[in-house]
């Protein structure tokens, strides 16, 4: 045991989960941006503070989140995507020590609350439909940013089949023409470095590629959840040139015809269990040909989900 | 201890949970219901599964899950309302020593999804946007319904006060005339006995009571969030006949004005800290006058949230 | 609507969820009490708060929650049931108007860290079985005190049947003479008002109660989860007279037996797929006979859960 | 938009969370084994299923699922490691065109309910302290086998200080010698190819490797969450020969000291208040000098967490 030495591989601190609510207020009409921001730095000198305990580098994690909250009034938050490049660059430049991180954000969407047919002006309910996702990447000199959304739940009452699939002894799964095809999509996609330079507007873009995203899997007549997965990227990838590669995570959430023949009743796919698990897990990336590979993009953030 | 005789109390059994989607494909425009279903029976001489493990009077709780399907398959759902009711008077009527029982539904609603700005007729999204409650009370031969909400996460950005309040020695909040009001509604409410006879469209009262509570919060000028629930509980039934009585439960969701102090800059009603725990909590029953009570109604259910 | 009238029912206000963590570091011992507090507060007079969001009587929950750390440092924790006493006594006694409230605890265990066999005296891992229940109510000029636990997970891999249960239409399940019996105990007993009077060493009643319930689980061959409950009940009220009355909600969680024929495997009570939902909800009461009834005791309370 | 072309790049699908107990019962006295378990596959000419829907070598992942239950009657579990070792060998066997894959445990741990003191024979209590892992990572002819646990939640009443950080205009922290240091902890730990080839004692190991964790944390004054993290990984490596390196996701979960002086009470270290929202977050890799990197290893697992 004497003789074993160890060193610190891949690390970074921070502070997680900064509950962040900006209300805009310059006229009656006022705005309500929400979010949920974790920092997290990193700086090869970091090191000692590990190995002695040695504080003398280390941003404080408070220090992160009294950022977040003091950039909220001085820059104002625009869209995640915006707000975390800020935040990036703000502690790479000010600390020459820190020579990269990750900063991530999930945002709610709110809407206004409908009062005899009109919005309200500071009377607001949360939508409550998928969570959006942004992060920015700082590593080795270069920025990354990526977008997405999780726990938005679509479901296709028929247009999905599954059958062809090899049989061995484990296989008892009958095959079908009509089953009903559910799933909470986590999707992630990464804006070409063109795209960042070019400072898009990131909320239009959310809109349009979750939009694009929801609409796809609803028009695909599905033979596998595979073929939805990829149809979904693709159609994703070619109506925004901004995007370089999606990631999906997609659960199959089955949905389980009753077989109601012990009480004498037919079920033509009209009643259903909904299981919880287990359940499929169907995992890829679309990625537009031609673009540059960039794995760091993705260092530190879960694979898929 | 050996003089130590005990009794059976308040008790009742069944299957929770039985999570059932029914699609609706006469059509080529389906719809979809989407519930999450308790079942639970009483009777007097069911002590006797408790003193002796006699099970010939047990209705299964397997019995009652199958029960639950086989009835959206032979009646349909319709609204969560009309669907206990019918499981209800099954479970007294077929069992002589079945004399109630508590039916709850949780209802979770989707919608269409738009493909070029048109809805489609079999792909959904998940509304996301508050759980749909509902509970028929079968007990001392009466039926009573009950419906509500939860989890509707609602916020007003200004027009909103809180002072006047006692101070003590343990007293150290500071008054405000300007602070963001934050809640999570659940609302329960009974419906008359009038109402239940009449057999109303329970899924349209349901918008509309919704819509009451939402559109009250909106435009109440609060000076507590005891005011706030009062006057949503006094809308709903000012405008709802149906309504006997409103329960609610609202936690404050507190939103902490950030001190930006520190950092030289000032925060006028921009930047918020959404804090997780403690949180207020305000609990409330709004009645109508004239009305017989019904506190048999509300037996086993939780008591406001 | 103009002649509708409306009046305040049941109601209590508060604040939820104080996460208080106490050290006692007299000694170079330290010990830890992890406790997670709500409080609230009853009165007549609080109607106007509701009515017309006067707070001169509205004693702050920001008040109530400074008062739950500041009672920690005055006057230690000791049990949850000691401390919610002191702080239900001191709302009542510090404001005229407060006629009554409802104060709750949740607790949680931690235990020593083992370093080379030995406990450490200011390292503490969270033991993570059961969460511990307290609350005290205050009503109509009566303090009742009642304790419990819940999430407290026990299974039996033999010694339970189900068989014997009535048939109808919808009855599909097949019986047994040798199931897994798993459940999630949430108990809750109320203490006499004689137990209460002698201030009695609740963490030991604790301990002692729990243990009388698990072991009686284990002990009690079962035809059925019910019986389980009412043995469990019955063993806890015998061996401890301090005790008045329990509620059991007790899910049956299933394990089903996989079918593993299709592959030619025999499967004698081996391997098992614990489901999540649906699963069985057995509620019960289990009462000494001779105690006066005291429902007042459960007001606002959940009725089983 | 007509000459955009795409590629699927990296993807895998299966089964996630197989809920699966296991009781040993050829003697009375019978063991439970308690798993969730994942099945994920790999294959290059998987991505026809994506493309064009053609499932003709997608192994269905209900097939997966029967393949988990019927493993673990033919073969047992003893370790969630060689169970997945099992699995994992399998596939990749049976169906030449899966070139690997990614299988995935959670145990969960029971004890034995005391009944006079003695261990009952066949019945059990969940544990509930941390949740073991394991994964078994298949990929370019590779085997790799990692273990770890989370949800292992621990605290320091005193031993900590965090002090000697730089100060910028947003640093507001103030230094401290003496602080609740506490943490929940996630680690996995990859073995060394030499460990996995002599099939190791993997139960052994991972009381082993838990307990040394653990004692560290408690034995280690700390002078940051960095630190204690570093010390962990480092007593783990040098006392188990058989692991190369170890991952960390620490949160910092702050325990705030109260400031009662607005009470005139002192709060010497007594009383704090428990945070959800935000917390630090601490990872870090800590490496055994001169083994072979695998970076592959770790594909698809989450990065830390």
């Amino acid at each position: 045991m004497t003789d074993v030495t160890v060193s610190l591989g891949a690390n970074k601190y921070g502070k997680a989960e900064n509950r962040l609510v900006k209300i805009t207020r310059d006229t009656d009409r006022h705005e309500i941006e929400d979010l949920n921001i974790t920092s997290q730095l990193r700086g090869a000198a970091l090191v000692s503070s590990y190995l002695e305990g040695d504080n003398s580098l280390v941003v404080a994690t408070d220090t992160q989140k009294n950022t977040v909250y003091a950039f909220a009034r001085e820059h104002g938050v625009g869209s995640p995507e915006s707000f975390l490049l800020k935040l990036g660059a703000h502690f790479v430049d000010a600390f020459e020590w820190i020579d990269g991180g990750l900063w991530q954000a999930e945002q709610f969407a709110w809407e206004r609350i409908l009062v005899d047919g009109d919005e309200h002006d500071h009377a607001f309910v949360r939508k409550g439909q998928a969570t959006r996702l942004a992060t920015v990447q700082k590593i080795n000199g270069t920025t990354h940013v990526t977008a997405g959304l999780k726990d938005l739940t679509v479901l296709k009452s028929t247009g999905s089949e599954f059958h062809g699939f090899p049989r061995d002894k484990y296989t008892t799964l009958v095959e079908t023409t009509d089953r009903i095809l559910a799933t909470s999509v986590t999707a992630r996609w990464r804006y070409t470095p063109e795209a960042v330079e070019a400072e898009p507007d990131y909320n239009a873009l959310y809109e349009g590629i979750s939009a694009a995203l929801v609409s796809t899997f609803a028009t695909v007549h599905s033979l596998a959840l595979q073929q939805s997965l990829w149809q979904m990227g693709k159609a994703a990838i070619e109506q925004f040139p901004e995007i370089a590669e999606v990631r999906f995570a997609m659960p199959n959430k089955h949905h389980f015809l009753v077989d109601l023949s012990p009480f004498e009743l037919d079920n033509p796919g009209e009643v259903f269990f909904a299981a919880d698990r287990p359940y499929g897990l169907i995992e890829g990336t679309v990625i537009r040909d031609g673009v540059a590979p960039a794995p760091e993009a993705w260092t530190d953030t879960p694979s898929f989900i």
